[in-house]
């Protein structure tokens, strides 16, 4: 049997806590990338918040910007996962920041002249002490298909525990055999549409 | 002690189900009605499926359309809560008929020249088996704000249990704690706004 | 060179308009069609008001309910594309009602134990007199991605010209050339996506 | 005839663009202004991407964080005017960042009890060179209206120029009398709600 096509993965867990601090959006993703690797996805993470991103839409805004070091990261990977907290209700200013500074990749084309996020796939995490999950995902995708970002159905997890405000994923284990077997599922739909559109792209758009 | 004004408010109830169908949404708008008539605000509820609803954005589609009935609560009322149930993280295609009916409102006026939605209060409640709660309530709340209803903070009250399908308000007794103090808050902010509206009213838009 | 593999394409147009009334959602989505079957993709539509869809969130609600007729069309398309107007930034009810009653795709398993919306793209035309496309593509990708659809990057277009109410699509020539490209290549994409994964399926999820 | 009570207003410009570059949203924003010191509102503004507000949920983070110094002056305003660009139709991460650091004053109160939020009215302003205003509205307002602010009717106006992206606020007048009338009429409803509230206070919520 002739061995998969190597595919490799970014998580961007976008928790507003520097590092060391825990972060539940981490540990939730984690299952995330246990469950790609199984799908022999190679799977790397970065704290967005550890580093100093600047606010713009360009791929590198100088002076001591440090969002060109993702980017190279982003474009380095066939799969990209967004890792969001859920605050009111929605995706975090470092989700949005991520996201803001993605936007450029419009602008960029590949040898073919396709827009550089053509064939690559994305999927989300979103962990929360209260309600919000179904829209922090619906945001980061709407946002990433414009981009160009081909979302697979059923790409995501998440986990809270409401209503109102409770406790956050470490917390409280009710619920995590849900949200794992959805992560599970998340990570072979994705390798599965990276793996599709690998072997057979999205063409050039029409002139 | 002089008595206070009389007020009123209409419930528009948009779960799926018709009559005599059991209404999750219902239950939990219940605690809200009985708190809004603690504040002496009068209060009746149409469940709006029940009803001839048409498509449109008029306020009578004619030829048997039940909504001018219902419109007329509407603009008998000081405060208007809309109550919907959750769906794919999103309100219920009734409530989203209600709205668009709703926007016929932006081309009335009363005899001073004002929105006919202008110094009316909307509130919100949303039922669910599911997390979205937050997200229904934004959609609700900018729509109704577009129209001219003001809408106070923190008007509104919820009640899911996830993280993914889990049951619905009337199956677990869990968090309804929180649910129906925050439902109480809402019928305080929610009488109070509509009272100090009324008392002060906002004046037509300059010309 | 081998033919490609026939696919089928469903768009429906949740205009609040019945038939025969002039549907400016139907006309922009008309480009998108156009290219479609330019890629070989045959297209049907329907105009899911002119049908008596039933509330809820079952595929045959009974009692006359229309909705198994556009369930059918479906479930034998590869392509799923939805046309709404935009009325107060959102997605219309009708387009919600189609949404709820797809929702019932969750609980259904085809021969091979997947989601039967695996497998199966969707695509987006959003027509209005004001702002408030970029949000009904979400919400309608949100929700289809729940099911189980897969959406390809850049698979809409939008027309609409603000700010504040405007014209409509037919009404003003402004801007179609972008609104048409962008169809084209919204087109080029759905069909690569499906072809793609009707090659090389999405399997049934982990256990 | 007695004077009006005097009112403050603080508009947060989370335009992505530090000063002294030009920022269409504060352009816009100004017409804003304009019509709220006609109503006897004194007005600041803050462009929030000059001060160096650091991520978290807390009042004070400490270590350099500049966010408090906006803080003082949310809380010494009885109307906050949120305004932010448009970019991938969503609100600026900038606009996000500063929600997530008024969340804080959810678990703050007045001397009475109540949310130090309520009593404060909010307004949004939304520029963007492409579609999306209704919904960058929607955001903020569901955020703030869950920390405490009331949101009057009609509190806002915003300029885009679609289909597809378009020049910017400052770059074309078309559209303008439109932008600049809503402006006028958000001014004169926020200052009408802050008056009525400022008379007749939200009591604190139900024990």
């Amino acid at each position: 049997m002739p061995s998969q096509p190597a595919l490799r993965a970014l998580v961007l867990n976008c928790t507003l806590k520097p590092s060391p601090g825990t972060s539940n959006t981490e540990a939730l993703a984690e299952v995330l990338v246990d469950a790609l690797e199984s799908h022999e996805v190679a799977t790397e993470q970065v704290r967005v918040v550890d580093l100093d991103v600047h606010p713009g839409i360009s791929s590198d805004a100088g002076d001591g910007d440090e969002w060109p070091s993702i980017r190279a990261m982003v474009v380095a990977s066939n799969i990209l996962v967004m890792a969001s907290p859920t605050w009111l209700g929605q995706p975090s200013s470092v989700a949005k920041r991520a996201l803001e500074r993605l936007m450029a990749m419009l602008g960029e084309q590949d040898e073919e002249g396709r827009p550089i996020a053509y064939n690559r796939v994305a999927g989300f995490v979103v962990s929360g002490n209260e309600d919000g999950a179904h829209h922090v995902i619906s945001e980061m995708a709407g946002a990433l298909m414009d981009i160009g970002f081909t979302v697979p159905g059923q790409a995501w997890t998440y986990w809270n525990r409401g209503p109102g405000p409770g406790p956050s994923y470490l917390e409280d284990e009710e619920g995590r055999d849900w949200s794992h077997a959805t992560a599970r599922a998340a990570a072979s739909n994705l390798a599965a549409v990276a793996r599709a559109l690998h072997e057979q792209p999205i063409p050039p758009p029409p002139p």
